[in-house]
């Protein structure tokens, strides 16, 4: 009905408020029934959080069977007890879901450089773990539950076949609230009934987050916690995929790469104090890695997302902002389109400036959702990408954060 | 990925926060591009809400083209100045969408007695109706504006066919906060691509409306708001539904009936201060009105409901219950299950006590979601119906709602 991570064969969660938080939940639990193959990414934050140092030596062996995530408390920065918060956390989880320690992947969000609530925590598992249910409230329960600053949950799913065998994987996420700078995680956990060697489902979501996650931006940073993961319990039944050749493995990859893609989108969306939603897209370019490069730089310039606030086809900003990469560049050989979806305009014919309506393009500008397209004209690679614009709201939060 | 409303064909959406309440979304509209057959079911409650009345009067024609929802001011017991915002709200959406008023269909949540902030409505209509969005997140985005002291946003979708054409379905609603009793206010709406006559559609509503909004109990209050409007704007291109011996009429009604029993089970699974979601069923009643009659009666139930938070196998209680409800009930003559999904247990049998496991039962009320079947043995009806528990939480924090 809403097909949420409960759609998943054997995997029951729950989500719920243990009080680290004021008002909202703030402890998620995601169990499956049996271990399953698990692979993850974590921020290249050089500081980085408790949580993520022990789910990294957990998840070393392509190994999981259940996620626990608190909100409200980011555990970073907080040294030798926050370390054993979250070992505690793993540990506590494990006990009451009678499985070992190192199948339990743990992750936090919320402020940085507060004393982990330890003992809150581990008694919210042991409430909890009980609780945990198939039920799709449940899925939204833990979708809510891993929130902080974000303004709506963020779920998705898929279904679709492998050996005439049904797969099914879905996912929830978190954003980076925009307003509250050390709050801003990023967090996403992809669950499947997929049956995948750990090997190649970690190459896979490598490759998955980098055309998603990866291709988002905000604000730019990258905060200590951020990790996304993914596990794959096999109770498809579809044949274990064990090398990229088999047909089973570029499907799967396909549709894991567009729940990620989804659930990045949706952060965007989410991004406080943002008015736009915009996708960027380069075209017959050199090579992939450079269509990536330019989109990063275009949409982080804070140049670029002020015009699209403003409504302003300033061309001159967005390839200003692609020169500035650092890739091979040449303005004088590429067509570039603002608009609408399905409403592009070209304003730039290798590199010449093309007449067009300013009203009409106005207009087009005050929708929600904007793109932007640049074509090369220099091969056969594209890649695409999402970001907000920066409005007078934003500079005007961010500038009273402290005071 | 998610399909909410905006994968209603024709339909686009938004929810904005324009300062109504202090940090969450408080405006929603939802826009059909061409006008729709609509219909609605309204408050009990003998003191009706402003927008309500606005409401009744615009879908008297069974047509509807744009719903607008805000919620953090319920426009109740306003009185004049609340009528002409209400007025306001209808007209100025009217203007902003170019279409006539009377296909404005209003509704609001929030406090009660609160003056009406018209002011702040009109702008944020006029500055949100340019963003209306068919993208998926404009879908959460509106889904999570209706809510007040929802701990999750709640939405539905399913597709079917009829004559061959794939119809899409969706909703949004919100539910009433056991801890804030004047915000309690119950919504639905549901957005269909289906083509279907106003006049059976107002009979499908109420007949799908009975067998879920109206099933559920959380604590048996009716608000001065509570509203489920349906829209159905054609553009699925099915054959028109005009007779109920249509093919497509039944499966319609189908499908507008699991949709509003999946928000009203989802509204159950959010009562604050409640801890388990109770499933109750009748069957072999001698008709459905006696059926769903004994589920309100046991539901409502505050004995019952703290049997079940104190997972206690009190089946006394629920006879007793029964027996107040007031239809004809022979206790000698049921059979009465408790347990959770798939291990129900028989505990009387015709009337007698039946010998069970008291610790394996309590095991099993340990768990999120219980149920209770009462077998009538006296016919072929049956009905079901959705409840919470009572808990320790909920009187602590009613007990001092107003000191």
């Amino acid at each position: 009905m809403i097909n949420n991570i409960t759609n998943v064969r054997g995997i029951k969660c729950w989500g719920a408020h243990i009080g680290v938080k004021s008002m909202r939940r703030d402890l998620a639990i995601i169990f499956s029934e049996v271990p399953a193959s698990a692979a993850a990414t974590f921020t290249q934050n050089k500081v980085i959080a408790e949580p993520i140092k022990v789910s990294k030596g957990h998840i070393k062996d392509g190994k999981a069977q259940a996620i626990v995530i608190n909100a409200g408390n980011a555990n970073a920065c907080t040294g030798q007890q926050g370390y054993e918060g979250a070992l505690a956390m793993a540990r506590t989880t494990a006990e009451e879901l009678n499985i070992d320690e190192k199948l339990v992947i743990i992750a936090s969000t919320g402020l940085i450089g507060e004393p982990f609530p330890t003992e809150e925590i581990v008694n919210g598992i042991k409430e909890n773990a009980s609780k945990l249910s198939d039920m799709s409230s449940a899925g939204s329960f833990a979708a809510n539950a891993i929130l902080t600053t974000d303004t709506f949950a963020k779920e998705g799913f898929e279904a679709f076949e492998i050996d005439g065998k049904t797969v099914n994987i879905a996912g929830i996420a978190k954003g980076s609230g925009m307003i509250h700078p050390n709050m801003a995680t990023m967090l996403g956990f992809i669950i499947s009934d997929a049956a995948i060697d750990p090997k190649l489902l970690k190459v896979a979501t490598k490759e998955a987050v980098d055309k998603s996650f990866n291709m988002i931006t905000v604000d730019g940073d990258t905060s200590t916690n951020d990790m996304v993961a993914v596990m794959c319990n096999g109770l498809a039944e579809n044949k274990m995929i064990t090398s990229k050749k088999d047909p089973g493995y570029k499907i799967f990859k396909e549709h894991l790469t567009a729940i990620m893609i989804h659930l990045a989108k949706l952060i965007v969306s989410d991004g406080e104090g943002s008015s736009k939603f915009v996708e960027y897209r380069v075209v017959n370019a050199p090579d992939e890695d450079i269509a990536r490069k330019l989109i990063r730089g275009i949409s982080d310039s804070t140049l670029v997302k002020a015009a699209v606030y403003g409504r302003d086809p300033n061309w001159g900003r967005i390839i200003c902002a692609a020169g500035n990469v650092g890739v091979e560049f040449d303005y004088t050989k590429v067509d570039l389109y603002l608009g609408v979806k399905d409403n592009l305009i070209k304003v730039l014919e290798k590199g010449k400036p093309q007449d067009f309506d300013r009203n009409f393009m106005k207009k087009l500008l005050r929708e929600s959702q904007i793109e932007i397209k640049l074509d090369m004209c220099a091969g056969k690679a594209q890649a695409v990408g999402w970001g907000s614009d920066l409005t007078t709201d934003y500079v005007l939060f961010n500038s009273v954060y402290t005071t």
